[in-house]
């Protein structure tokens, strides 16, 4: 049983199947969206979602009997994904949260990530990138925290809508570090209140983007050490190579002096 | 006849004269554009417009007799763009999409790429770099299309210019990930009926720009590698050469010993 | 008494103890900003606070007497950071300006940076970056300065609001290179009576995101520069080792052939 | 007579000099755009405008007077500049373009950079990186015209103030390349009466940004480019010399071998 259910896993057949399940999946949801359409063919995209979860449900299955010892399934992150999406569809169905079932379906389209494994191969590479991260992000909470806090000691009864409670500020903070309306929809009409407002938003705006600038560069000093890392070590490893050779043929001339 | 031709498409003063027939069919387009010039000198421009198109018509002729054989001509892609550019010329002379010739005769304009060979290289090279990209556009698409669909379902009611419709909310969302007015034009009014939908926003925004980012980072490692290659090639060669030449010296050396 | 101040602060479970404290009051100074919570539990927030600032004190006055001599204290700017904080704190207590107070209280969450070591490490290291950026800022600062006096002269009149004075000028200009509503907000309003003014705000958008554009490319090349010269140097090192052994063992073979 | 000259241009202290005359005109050109200083003190300060400006004559005509032959003077750009802002200033004066000598007294200011070395130095760099730019901008302006032209064929009707001539189109596409509004302002109004203009918009925005993001691309490759092959330059030189070295004791060794 184990046997035949790795064999059928691992079938190019199988995994292509699979993948059309998914497009195919990605446009029925696609056409529930256009209310003209879901009246009319409703019942059939309902039934043809039944269908495809339960196929889901059956490899999901049969790559859990695949797997040994069975825990190992659970090992890779992708794995851990496809299940809790089959399984939350289970738990939802017949609820009353017809949305978060429909979100959940949606959701579904992201396994086309976990079945194509270039595109896994890239998620995965993206989202090493992060740890490296870790304290500019950590810095960068801080000073969100810390601006936040500011900006709603100060400006709370100014503006409500962008400085009500720290969870607005720190809203309209991110709205703020990509720049969008800082000036003409945040800092203006605060400024009108409150003249000397222009230290905090300017202050935050030279902050901010200069550690998210530093942030930026991290990603990209991190891809090019790997790529340039691959690259010189293969040359390195070429003169290195040749330089050693350079020392045996010296060893045998010393060898051949000794002897003679 | 064939000879003739291919002396004449590769003549340099041939060549000039259509660098300078393209630009002065830019001017006489531009001039098109003002109503008043238009009404005054509109036969004129209309007679010199047929004159151009006749002399670039004649080019691509030469062109296509001087290619031996002549199928090899349509394979530059570039020569297939003048081609198909003069081709729909003829097609819609006499119809009624009076805005279609408006804009082939526009088109026209690129030729100036196609004509110029630094800028053909320029263009060829920034093309070359898409393919590199290409699972990167892929995760973009998907990501895009995840967000389209969970965006129409959650808010089609709440902004229908917005989120209308699935095209509706690609568009959205395009204009989102340029950060243009994403949070004071697009979050802020659907967040006064659905306070949540912040969630959605700030996630498309941190995921979108943070696949942007590395999409960008892609063609930047892109360049630089090609630069790099070129360069430190040329130098690694230089050391292994004076390497080799020292193991030459060697063996010489050792020769010279078994000899004596 | 100095060698005991010494073995405290250097003790690793009293650092942990004050970044708990620290992370407490952030805590607090979150739960002061809702108006709810600062009624029912404002006094026991602002004995907490006391508390806090008093331990604070104490490490502080432990810190100063554990460095010897005790001008070494002052030294590390963090060091004079931290005194600072505590120390306008006091100078502030009591009187009227309680929203300075307040600002004070939450700039102390900026310990955070001075107490963990890698925030510290981080923070150093990208304000180590600055100077070398010196010439390039003053040139912005001489940019900044010439169009802000070019604004006011020509569009006072025009829009108080944006041109008023030079201080609004270069406000406006600040808004303008994070190119936030540059064109919707400012420019087409004033064009609308200065129909030329068009030359002096688009020769702004690129001079200044020239300037900005290769401050950033200053950045990031500052970066690359030390990643790579640490990388590099390694690689070099260990092909300058291989090298020099080389040499000693021709040397041994020149030696040995003297003596033979 | 010339060598005087040349000893007082030279001299640090009458370049000092200058570079405060240079900074207390900008504080003075500063000042007067103030009405209300301007009307206190408005005579003095044109006296002294009057007093800078014959001092930086005096200056120029000593610098013209030191180089040798004269004509030497202007071969340096940065001298033009000097020369042609002080000379303007003259042939304006009295006459009734009031804002054109304002506006000349301001970029006087300009001088400060032609002034301080360090400067001119980084100036004069980074205007050398545009020539090697000079393709991708041709490609730039290429777009530009052609969207330009399309753009105001198309929409001039439907949107006078956006897209009424190939002058506005040109600059609202330049508002569109910095994504300044480009959606909220420019597509969605006129996606109101064109619903398939998205196609044009969407279409500027991808060729335009991409464009332009190669065109920073260069910009950096370019600064790398020099930074690296200075430094690698050194690293390969000492590798080489070692390597050279090497071969200089075979040579010995041999020539050794043989006369033993």
């Amino acid at each position: 049983m184990q046997a035949w259910s790795k064999r059928v896993v691992e079938n190019k057949a199988f995994q292509n199947f699979i993948i059309a399940l998914i497009l195919l999946n990605a446009v029925l949801i696609g056409m529930e969206t256009y209310p003209s359409l879901y009246q009319s063919y409703g019942t059939i995209l309902q039934v043809l979602d039944i269908i495809i979860l339960a196929i889901f449900t059956i490899e999901i299955a049969l790559k859990l009997i695949a797997s040994e010892p069975t825990g190992k399934f659970f090992k890779d992150g992708w794995n851990v994904f496809d299940f809790l999406i089959v399984a939350f569809s289970y738990i939802f169905v017949g609820s009353t949260y017809v949305t978060v079932l429909r979100i959940l379906r949606v959701l579904r389209l992201f396994r086309t990530i976990s079945v194509i494994p270039s595109l896994r191969k890239l998620v995965n590479a993206l989202l090493m990138t992060l740890p490296s991260l870790g304290t500019i992000m950590l810095l960068l909470t801080i000073v969100f925290y810390i601006f936040s806090v500011i900006g709603t000691v100060l400006y709370s009864d100014v503006s409500t809508e962008y400085f009500g409670t720290i969870q607005h500020t720190a809203l309209t903070l991110f709205q703020m570090i990509t720049l969008e309306s800082w000036a003409s929809g945040v800092m203006r009409p605060v400024m009108e209140e409150a003249p000397y407002s222009w230290i905090y938003f300017v202050s935050f705006i030279l902050a901010g983007s200069f550690v998210v600038l530093n942030l930026f560069v991290g990603v990209i000093v991190n891809n090019f050490e790997k790529v340039e890392a691959m690259e010189s070590d293969e040359e390195e490893d070429d003169l290195k190579e040749e330089i050693s050779q350079l020392r045996r043929e010296i060893k045998e001339l010393k060898d051949y002096m000794k002897n003679s």
